[in-house]
């Protein structure tokens, strides 16, 4: 039994993984919540107490930390007990929280893949380059530590492991569809974090198909999807974390990643990359001022956490799997569907940082209870999904699934 | 007789100015460049010399200039000689410039309007806000001052003035047309210095319309025009000069000015605009950086001056004139087309800034031999326009006229 968690980051997915894991204080023990700016974290802080979020009562404090300061946070996680560290801080600390909770030997997670900010997509497959190096040590220490548990990568990983385990004999491809279609009412913004979001797309396209990486370009490949709840959409072929780990353990099969986009945010997007201003290297300006034009635009473009509480619609999250069965040639969509509005007025958070917080704290819950403490480093398609996907069902994010039989909820 | 010129400028509308200087150096004498860079200058000087563009032998000369700086410029005025100054640097420096030339009694002369870099848009007419403002002072001390003595403004004041002196007894309408149907093979740029450029864009769009000013939005009122040589183009009513000066030199004829923009220009504008990188106003990043989003915008787009080799096509700059003679109505053309590549070759500069440079060497020759030294400030549409376009006939720039007896060229 594994208790008290240290959350690190104080962004929109910090702040579900705060409430979420106060509605589970009961299980999960003390919360402490770290990063840079101490006051973004006292914030959360009080929006938990404001909601009246604590099922139980238990320590609920804010920590400044730099996150790439391995001793500090080593410190930190000494001081205040903690033995589960979920990180939803920058995509930039990953390797530094890792080694500070394998030296303190604390449990470890995260919900996105390490990125160094000099370098924009590297060789796939990319938890190679950094997490998975770091795999035997892990073991060596016991320290369980699960890469990227939010919804995708994440839940689409369980999906697929499920997918694989129940409802197919070979699982020929798997296709995960993320669709946002919602709608925050500002002219244009990004979700999250502009620079992330946008390094999400300029660089090269990897996805597995015929087992082998094939690459494209960003919005080269594009196709309508019809979707339960949300309809016709269109998605685009899109780099993903996901595909990295599925390549390596769906047996070959082919995995894509499908990301919606509207006409209007590529137009947007296409401006601004054919321009020059998403690229992170700095030019000079006339008056001889160095700067680095993608914090230019992160500078200009609405703060993804303002949007909230105008968002309004649902988000549809899920994997396409074929294969075959008994023989024969099936489909099954494995997906779930938010609301904006409805993780707004929960928890103070849009849909999407609402889908990417739930996760890591059930994994929390089962590493607490036992049932996903593994004592080394795992993708989540590597554990047992069905015991995720119940909590899941029960804390904000069900699952559902859609075949030859129909449309409806799933649960074990 | 004046005699002695002094450029003030080196871009790619002085580089015009420098080589048109020189192919008439026996009526204009000697030719001084002057600018913040004096690199600039001397670049340009080199390439009057590679070209043998001097038609005799005289000074040529690159200074470096501030020209914000009256006593400096008054100072450069006085040590070189000259009697004509041609203003061609930043829509900053207009008023700086005109008092240096009023205290040292030499003639003025600008291509485009002053601009305050912290207003964009001001109220109309934008002449009375700063440079009508020191038209008594101009008439006292006898100083000849020709405001707005490019194509457009410039040229296209002149095609006015002919129309209501030689084509109407009463003129209804105006409308200028400017359209380049040239390209520069790139995926964006503008024709001349972006922050310039876009500032035109960004304000309320002007025009004079049943003799009163009407407002409107830039890209609001659109249409197609169809005109010699081009074809086919759209273009959409602007902002411009011309439109604040003809307003009251017209008799109350209505006076508009359409700017030809495809669809990729207008798309690429209302990303930037609508996000704010078009903004003069600094924003900080997440580091604490202050910047002005446009100074970045500017940074990160090609330099105009360097489109010049690769410029193909040509512009088709005009007044469309409407109005009634011998009780019948009718409606004129007035017009220039210019080829980019031809104005490469001589001058080494694309048709834009030929365009631009060409007209206010012709108002200097007529200032030298005293047709235009009118000792007082003036629009170009005060002014006797036979000779001026007589001139430019000659120089690079013919004027032809299309109506119901056809399309011809126009000479005097």
């Amino acid at each position: 039994m594994k208790k008290n968690v240290l959350i690190i980051g104080a962004g929109g997915v910090a702040q579900v993984v705060a409430h979420k894991c106060a509605q589970n204080s009961d299980v999960l023990g003390d919360i402490h919540i770290a990063s840079r700016t101490v006051d973004k974290c006292r914030k959360i802080v009080e929006s938990v107490r404001e909601k009246k979020s604590l099922k139980t009562e238990v320590k609920l404090e804010a920590h400044a930390l730099d996150a790439l300061d391995i001793e500090a946070t080593k410190a930190l996680i000494e001081k205040t007990g903690v033995q589960i560290v979920i990180n939803v801080g920058s995509a930039f600390v990953n390797m530094s929280v890792l080694q500070s909770c394998m030296d303190a030997g604390v449990a470890y997670m995260d919900t996105a893949i390490h990125e160094d900010p000099t370098k924009i997509c590297e060789t796939p497959p990319w938890y190679g380059n950094y997490e998975w190096k770091r795999a035997a040590e892990c073991k060596e220490k016991g320290v369980t530590a699960i890469l990227g548990v939010g919804f995708d990568p994440g839940v689409v990983n369980a999906y697929a492991r499920l997918a694989k385990d129940e409802y197919f004999d070979k699982v020929t491809s798997v296709d995960i569809v993320d669709i946002n279609a919602g709608s925050h009412g500002r002219w244009f913004s990004t979700n999250f974090d502009p620079e992330i979001n946008f390094r999400e797309f300029t660089g090269v396209v990897y996805s597995w198909q015929n087992g082998q990486w094939q690459t494209n370009q960003m919005f080269e490949v594009g196709q309508e999807f019809d979707l339960p709840v949300v309809g016709k959409q269109k998605a685009y072929m899109t780099g993903h974390d996901e595909v990295h780990s599925l390549s390596k353990n769906m047996d070959g099969a082919d995995v894509r990643f499908w990301m919606g986009f509207g006409d209007h945010y590529i137009n947007v997007f296409t401006v601004l990359k054919n321009l020059g201003l998403l690229s992170e290297k700095p030019v000079k300006t006339a008056e001889g001022l160095e700067v680095v034009p993608l914090k230019v635009v992160k500078a200009v473009l609405p703060d993804p956490s303002s949007l909230a509480p105008d968002y309004v619609g649902k988000t549809c999250i899920g994997d396409i799997v074929k294969g075959t069965k008994d023989g024969t040639e099936r489909e099954v969509f494995i997906y779930n569907v938010a609301d904006h509005k409805e993780a707004y007025e929960e928890v103070g958070s849009q849909g999407i940082s609402y889908t990417a917080g739930v996760p890591p704290v059930a994994a929390a819950m089962l590493i607490a209870t036992g049932e996903w403490d593994v004592k080394q480093m795992a993708n989540v398609e590597e554990l047992p999904p069905q015991p995720f996907l119940n909590l899941l069902n029960k804390i904000g994010l069900p699952t559902r699934i859609k075949d030859e039989n129909g449309d409806r909820a799933l649960t074990f």
